[in-house]
């Protein structure tokens, strides 16, 4: 099918899906999360047929292990595919939430209430239960999706979903599109210029993905394309506590967004040695003059600078940071708090790792993703991040004219 | 100055005016209000050499009576634009807002907090009393803002940002560059591509310039393109109510972006021609057979059909509108649920004129805009449109280690 007709299809769902209830996307969620039980060795034949071919690439070394790695369904990670399915299940409704009730005046009654943004373009890399996840999260925030997996997962791709679409088909009343796939490099040119169509793009994939989206298209982009994450420790830190946090956000799990990339010293720490000493102990490489400030690692290597203020610290990580997630090492309350209020990042940290960035560690109970947008959506963003609002307003026949001739007034009355 | 100059200087301003008190934004606004009383002859002067030059191009034809209108400058438009610069230090601070407060384990504590966007770039046309109000708005809101306004009152514009940054200079500890003003379309051009240090573009006038920004820029864009408002006259409604109300809407501003363009009556209406005669008697024209459906007449001037379902309606709503503002007409409780529910706009009105969807009729004190917007800010919005949030996180040398591990575990506690 042409791109064009998929993305009205999807418009069509998502207008069909925003007023079904509660019961009904859970029925659905949960029809979701039974049939991949049931099927789910249809599923692992699907995803070794992708595993092998990823093998062989691996071999010709065309593929890197670890994209290898994420590919693999194994009997945990579909645990949790199944369980993540029934996690979402049961959060919050996020739709219909009464967000303001004010009174303008007698019998005429202003509602704020939160309803889906419409259809998600959703673009993803090598992990193939993201498609498990993004459906999941798309049904019950009452949003049309379509997906694009990457190409090494194509045949795991094709399973899940036909899975996730026979069960929908089953549930009585559920529309039909709201969950769609599309496989072509030419699909993504189409789908980010869809605009007229699709009302939110989100990337899951490394810095080149993203920023290649951020770069071509004018549909809102929720994500981040890097995540240069920064932890400073001030002249008054607790030697101990900084180099346990800084071993964690550095060797926790390297590869990840929330991960630090630069170390800050201030020129007055009295224990920089001992510190720099016991990160290399932890097999951290550590460099003091690197290219490049803003560069990502994602791996056991830190670059580290000394600076003369907590100013300085503040003024490098605002300069060469992605606004994802920056940490203060300090016993001072007002260093923290001048830190805090300065930095400009989605996360901006006191005495913790970097690693707590993370949707269910805040307990959002599902993540989206990260974002570093200054609108919209930023930080680890749960199902709100797939939401906006209406206003419905409800009156007996009132006009504006009585208002602008001074016959009635205003009252403006939160309820 | 080259604007990419004038927009670095806006970026190290944005971060200046983030941790700025309530306290010295409000004396920064009074500081303006009482300079504008002072000043104000200045400004008529000012003013008047724009209306010379205007005068003349309206007298050949080259420019419409109405912005002729919205240029001049008179006394009440003066004290109305010093008013609302006193009201917007008034209004609520919406800056450190505590929006969540969670525990998420013993002294690890996330906070979310509303937070400034950063640089704002506002591009409208005529009125030059706009440059208070954003500049007052972007004061409030701690965002840097770079303005644009249109060649025809650039004389007043000018002697407005003159007598601005001239009151603000004389506060104390009130950065340089939170408020500056461009003036060629180079710019304008310039300011679209600006995305490394301009975080939302806000156009305030016609459909022509606000379709020209969202087609040139991939930064964020909050406004509205066209008002294509309807009314649905469901079967059983009110015909007093129906004239009321769809009178009200085309013709107590016909040129406002709210002003109804469309009428949709159920086939099964019994007071139909009564209607349409009383619309007529309003000396409304009635259009049957529209060249387009999506066409805003800003006029006397209404299309109007006949559906054979409020399914119909909502359908062609759906289709034709611009997710501005629409109602229903209706005695029926159900259909008035299933319209709102069911129509896609940022308002969705029952029983109630489409000239209520404006920022200071739903008690927002200021108005940034109406937003046709599936994501940030929908519908009017008020300074909260102005904000998003970050997250601070605040522990006692926490690492994700130890969660990872099951040494510890999340509770998650709102406070």
């Amino acid at each position: 099918m042409d791109f064009i007709n998929i993305a009205k299809n999807a418009k069509q769902a998502s207008l069909e899906i925003a007023g079904l209830s509660t019961e009904i996307k859970n029925e659905a969620l949960i029809a979701i999360a039974d049939a991949f039980e049931k099927y789910k060795q249809e599923i692992f034949e699907a995803n070794k047929l992708d595993l092998n071919f990823a093998q062989a690439l691996v071999q010709d070394g065309k593929l890197a292990k670890s994209i290898f790695n994420r590919l693999k369904l194994d009997e945990n990670k579909m645990r949790d595919m199944i369980q993540g399915v029934r996690d979402i299940a049961n959060l919050e409704e996020p739709v219909g939430k009464m967000l303001l009730t004010r009174e303008l005046d007698k019998d005429l009654t202003l509602y704020k209430v939160s309803c889906p943004i419409g259809v998600l373009g959703i673009i993803f890399e090598a992990r193939p239960d993201v498609i498990s996840q993004i459906s999941a999260l798309s049904i019950k925030s009452s949003n049309a999706v379509i997906l694009k997996g990457g190409k090494e997962s194509v045949n795991t791709n094709k399973k899940i979903m036909e899975i996730i679409n026979h069960a929908l088909s089953q549930v009585e009343k559920f529309p039909q599109n709201v969950v769609q796939q599309v496989f072509t490099h030419e699909d993504i040119a189409q789908m980010l210029k869809c605009d007229e169509y699709i009302n939110l793009i989100v990337p899951r994939g490394g810095n080149k993905l993203v920023q290649y989206i951020k770069e071509n298209t004018k549909i809102p982009v929720l994500g981040h394309a890097s995540g240069i994450c920064h932890i400073f420790v001030d002249s008054c830190a607790d030697i101990d506590m900084a180099s346990k946090i800084v071993v964690d956000a550095k060797t926790q799990y390297p590869s990840a967004c929330n991960a630090v990339e630069t170390l800050l010293i201030h020129k007055d720490f009295q224990k920089s040695k001992e510190l720099l000493a016991s990160l290399q102990l932890e097999e951290i490489k550590l460099v003091s003059n690197p290219e490049r400030w803003d560069f990502e690692y994602g791996d056991k290597i830190l670059s580290y600078k000394f600076v003369d203020s907590i100013q300085d610290a503040i003024e490098h990580i605002n300069t060469y940071g992605s606004g994802h997630t920056d940490c203060i090492v300090t016993e001072n309350a007002e260093n923290a708090e001048l830190f805090m209020n300065n930095v400009d990042s989605s996360g901006v940290y006191w005495n913790a790792s970097t690693r707590f960035a993370d949707g269910f560690r805040y307990g959002f109970g599902a993540e989206v993703g990260i974002s570093t947008n200054k609108t919209h959506a930023r930080g680890p963003v749960g199902l709100e991040g797939l939401t906006i609002y209406k206003y419905k307003l409800i009156g007996n026949g009132q006009i504006v004219a009585d208002y602008a001739n001074g016959i009635k007034q205003f009252h403006h009355k939160d309820l």
